[in-house]
């Protein structure tokens, strides 16, 4: 690996946040997780000034060749009716973007069909001539060009975004099987049984997700991934939206914008971006537990906490969404709320502040 | 018990909305609690239109005799000058009230001395005569009559609430001392043993913990309630607050309106109000699960699934805010989600519904 040009946790905002947090009106700590964000999103920009006020859902979409296994309920031309519901504005992330203040940007990372026609917001980078990813049941899902080109577009949308003004991304997806691919990383770079991190999906029945879990495993030895090298992991187990979203972490770490994670799949990526520049880590939160359980797996290995608990499990960014609603929050307690000597409140009898309390 | 003018929650209008949400373009139920929200609140309200576009916070303030018993690291002043807070709009709970939406309107229950001046969305029901409730450890909390002013008081309130137009009700407290009495409420509401519902407040140490349980434990011995009467048991062992609150759920309950719960005090009130009439269980939600330990027990108690879990520890109304946002999310889904139709997307291959599948 070549060296990280990832900038480190700033620990000084991070205490100055915190600090600032010990002079308002309650007790110590006691806004709990609302504190934990504020002090980390301190961190991750280097700054106790947070302003996230732009914000972006990347989603991306892609169809992939192991869809054809019968590892989803639904059939692949759902990625496209997607991608048009989207830009419609009528799914489910954009009413809960909206809802957050948030505007969601959707690249075509690989849909089976045509190229969609031009729109604000659209990024065209389909890979794949509109055949979706390679079945990576039969052979590696993608070659590395296209992986490459994945993480390039990827990283051309945040550095476009950040041109717009945008400071948090936040990530979705959409591709019919996707969660075959994911469940195929988690399980090769966390060196994790496959029954482990296969769920059922969008509703697979007993049956149908013991076929998956097969599927999966046959991908798992026919391609012999390197589970320590980020690309290789990519190029055999991936698909084309994770590889967006993967090089769309990179790029924002390196920018020093927080990177909300959604569900599963972008946990995927996740593990790809971090297999790619550990560094990348430091940048992530986590927006929600989905019900997938492999996506629990990774949010340990991350060492992420999840903020929402929702048992959500629609994926396209819908978590992210929600959880932008704690960061406005948090940033808001931070901006408005009164501290003790504005207020005219008595502070607790210790007298201690927070960091000698941990201390303590 | 007279005959409950609380009526029932609406089986016929929480599957009208599950076949709204089950036509909305995503898999079946994968909004997961949001969907749950959805449903339960037209329930609650018994019409499957939700609007929730008018929310107020009833923030009850009070102070409590048996703070002298040092149950708390703060003092008894703090009351009042977070009372002086909410009305100038500094504390958390409006920082979070504003972000959600909301009003915040505040009842003075039965603050430590003289009365606040007049101001908008503010309600002087002060009982006590400016001294706070008696010192439950050494008697019982309040007189019968006291009791059944701050029910009245609460249901006032609300009554006031509902003409203005709001629609939904959050409950918030504030009261340096009233986890003492919520606690003793809990061990004999819920028939537990003291230590189990017993947290540690804003921030004691275990000697003062030990402590604060003694002093519980001997309000209890002493006064003898009816577990089975929640009048008789907020006289003896609860606060003005909570008398306010409990009679806030009992009149919005009767109104269809539903109640969102905030921490541990706001479930002490849910408590005696349960045992005052078990009608008012159905229109209650949890807002959020704080890191008092016996709060988890009494939503197990009242058979409500917390919507977050953020370890928050500071009342006022914050975790009710917070959980308003959720409340707005569930509501846009259903007003402004595509359906299959509408967006041209095919559905699953089972073609079942909701109902159907929950059912196989």
């Amino acid at each position: 690996m070549t060296q990280s040009n990832i900038p480190a946790f700033d620990q000084a905002s991070a205490k100055r946040m915190q600090a600032i947090l010990d002079n308002k009106t309650k007790p110590l700590g006691s806004l709990g997780r609302l504190e934990e964000l504020a002090v980390n999103l301190a961190g991750i920009t280097g700054s106790a000034k947070l302003d996230f006020s732009s914000k972006a859902i990347v989603l991306a979409a892609a169809d992939h060749g192991v869809a054809s296994k019968g590892v989803s309920l639904y059939p692949s031309e759902v990625t496209r009716q997607m991608v048009l519901n989207f830009m419609a504005g009528g799914a489910g992330v954009n009413v809960l973007a909206r809802h957050a203040g948030a505007k969601v940007v959707v690249v075509d990372a690989g849909v089976a069909g045509e190229s969609f026609a031009a729109a604000p917001g659209f990024y065209d980078r389909k890979q794949g001539s509109g055949k979706g990813s390679a079945d990576l049941s039969a052979g590696p899902a993608m070659t590395l060009e296209q992986a490459k080109a994945c993480l390039a577009a990827g990283a051309e949308v945040v550095a476009d975004l950040a041109k717009q003004g945008v400071k948090m991304l936040g990530l979705g997806e959409m591709g019919i099987g996707n969660t075959t691919p994911s469940a195929a990383i988690a399980a090769v770079v966390m060196a994790l049984p496959v029954e482990e991190v296969t769920g059922r999906g969008t509703g697979l029945d007993v049956e149908a997700w013991k076929k998956k879990v097969a599927v999966i495993q046959g991908a798992i030895a026919l391609n012999k991934a390197d589970a320590k090298d980020g690309m290789d992991v990519l190029v055999k187990l991936g698909g084309f939206e994770i590889g967006v979203l993967a090089g769309a972490i990179l790029e924002a770490s390196k920018r020093r914008m927080p990177v909300m994670l959604d569900g599963f799949i972008s946990g995927a990526a996740a593990l790809v971006a971090y297999r790619i520049d550990p560094a990348c880590k430091d940048s992530l939160l986590a927006g929600h537990q989905s019900v997938e359980i492999g996506h629990r797996r990774i949010h340990e290995f991350l060492g992420l906490k999840p903020l929402l608990q929702l048992e959500l499990r629609l994926g396209e960014g819908t978590g992210a969404a929600m959880a932008f609603m704690l960061v406005d929050a948090a940033c808001k307690i931070v901006a408005e709320m009164a501290t003790f000597d504005s207020a005219g409140v008595s502070q607790d009898k210790t007298g201690k502040d927070a960091f000698e309390k941990k201390e303590a």
